[in-house]
């Protein structure tokens, strides 16, 4: 029996439509075809999540036809078959030969589909930055008639703008975001442990909200005292105590998409100084949205924002987020002043207002949000709040 | 006030002895200076498990110096001061302004320490393969006078043979995947979303198992009928059915340290090749670990398992298992025909045997073993059942 296809995230059209953007760029830098390796790229062209990347696969996308081919190994195969939009004839497996072999890998599999279908003879375009140097120097000696072009971020930066489809994926990611952060509320408790807490919470970002379960899991953080001056610790051993604050961050996922999501929680009163950073984070967050408005840049939204904080009297080193959607980060804009991309309808970004601003004093507070011409619209739904637990 | 350290996972003894061993490999190869980027390795030397491996960051060891340095985005020093054993004046964090630059980043803050404390003349090790040709390319330019020395998994090599330490925690991680296959047991039932039932596994491998929490989530997969040929799919929208089968592969979390587990799981009866495939498999784990004794290769076991597979009517063409550890894989020795690694007491594996033999026939088992005098000493507990759950 041969692997039928899982329900679709996106309508054909959609993949179709994003393929379009990817050939005209590709059609820009001179390349005839494009070796996409990205996993979050891979995702976004062709409806593809599973975790088959820490081995060398590759989304091959020519000038000359209007579907991809995927070189992936045998094993994920039937994975792509299953979540892939392309025909089955499109999944290529290569053989488990070149998985542990120093000599010949995954990259020469796609290599020799390229030389084989005598396309890209003028230019292969890599996602270069993102790829081992040997890789790249591979596919600049067995391919040696073309251009290599470093099209590294080409379609991360396509990926910036997107449909109305994928503006209510992640609306629906937001909605789990959400359910996690009032489970969160629920048992933060004095006596709980961190771990406990986490159990609870990461179970209710699997289970999903509204009748629409998580996908994955993606990252997740809950920096309690005294480490609320970190940022990206997992949970500890330790148990949560009358006084103590805690730092989250995480997200639901719908099918690759995410919509992080941060705030703040203190078992009992706030500190003083948390308490004012809070007021002042909260209006600098709500500068930022008011400035997020189409035609406006990321350097305007940092700008608003800092300016804000300033008056508070606190200042946030970091920048103030960046664009966000498949697998969380996209490496392309930032907030941050002197990042002057232009602000598109639907662009969507994580803004990430956590600052810690000394080894004992860190607050966090986040919004996902997308570009409107009226300024920013976050998807989540929760009350700006700093969250105080009666214990 | 300052951040306070974590309890340590491992004495200052231990990371002492692990340096010691780096640094003769380090003399061995003829360089002073090694710049450890691979997270894992920078766990295994340092106790450091915050992920923020997603910008440039380095631990770099000094022949000179007995403890190493580690080079971090400002914002998660304070974790590295919580969670490194190191002295707090070798933790340094670099400005938020070499994030999201395109003209410098971190590694040229790992450059510049090299290039001001005036270490590394002669020879600078990298994690080449494992970073992008730019930053290799930066090390050559910045450093000139200096021999690069490509260190690829010099470090991961020596995290194969483990302390009995390291086996301890293992052996904690073990017993959380064995909570986590048992709460399945329990969870897995007709008209169960896939979602809710992996709610459940992924929050018992959370909260751990014999009072010691899991400390952070693996890899996690459930690949349920009709989707059993697949290997890397974490869970879908769909229902569990009489008659479904699920195929569970994850692991239970210490310190960093893994110990995955695989298991098949049958609501009602299972069909008769997977019955057949069951026993063929679980005579093959049982010759693999009696081959897997002190002296013999990788080879030999994987020899054993393939043997008496194919005396039951099946073959696996994927590597019988891999090296494990800290984050699940080691990319360095294979249990497959020609991997003529000789085993050493305490060497760790993921035996690994997961059968997809067709588009609608897969199979999974597998368990985390020790090479020992008497052979392979697995860490989970498990029956090598392959679970019928009735409805």
């Amino acid at each position: 029996m041969t692997m039928p296809k899982a329900s679709q995230a996106f309508p054909r059209s959609e993949y179709l439509r994003r393929l379009t953007a990817v050939k005209s760029e590709m059609e820009r830098r001179e390349v005839e075809v494009l070796v996409v390796t990205a996993p979050a790229n891979i995702t976004y062209l062709s409806g593809y999540t599973s975790k088959s990347g820490y081995v060398p696969q590759g989304l091959v996308v020519s000038l000359k036809d209007e579907e991809p081919t995927f070189l992936t190994r045998r094993m994920d195969g039937p994975a792509a078959l299953h979540q892939m939009f392309i025909d089955r004839s499109r999944v290529i497996g290569y053989p488990e030969a070149l998985i542990a072999n120093p000599d010949r890998d995954g990259y020469d599999a796609i290599i020799d589909f390229i030389l084989d279908k005598g396309i890209g003879h003028k230019g292969i375009g890599l996602e270069a930055k993102l790829l081992p140097a040997s890789t790249v120097e591979k596919f600049r000696s067995r391919a040696a008639e073309a251009k290599i072009v470093d099209c590294t971020n080409a379609v991360t930066w396509i990926r910036g703008v997107k449909s109305d489809l994928e503006i209510a994926m992640m609306r629906e990611a937001a909605a789990i975001s959400d359910a996690g952060m009032l489970k969160a509320k629920d048992v933060i408790r004095p006596r709980v442990r961190e771990a406990d807490a986490s159990a609870e919470i990461i179970a209710t970002l699997v289970r999903g909200a509204n009748g629409k379960p998580g996908t994955d899991l993606a990252s997740f953080f809950l920096c309690a005292t005294p480490r609320t001056s970190t940022c990206h610790i997992r949970w500890t051993e330790d148990v949560l105590q009358q006084g103590s604050q805690v730092n989250l961050e995480f997200s639901g996922v719908r099918h690759g998409y995410t919509s992080p999501l941060m705030r703040t929680m203190s078992i009992g009163k706030p500190s003083d100084v948390i308490r004012r950073l809070h007021e002042g984070e909260v209006a600098g967050l709500e500068a930022a949205l008011a400035a997020a408005k189409t035609g406006r840049t990321c350097h305007d939204v940092a700008a608003a924002f800092n300016t804000t904080l300033k008056k508070h009297g606190f200042e946030k080193e970091s920048r103030c987020g960046y664009a966000v959607g498949i697998d969380w980060t996209e490496p392309t804009a930032s907030l941050k002043e002197g990042d002057m991309t232009v602000l598109k309808p639907n662009m969507t970004f994580h803004l990430m207002l956590g600052n810690w601003i000394d080894e004992d004093v860190g607050y966090v507070i986040s919004e996902t949000f997308r570009v409107t011409d009226a300024g920013g619209e976050p998807f989540t739904k929760l009350p700006r709040e700093l969250f105080e637990i009666s214990s």
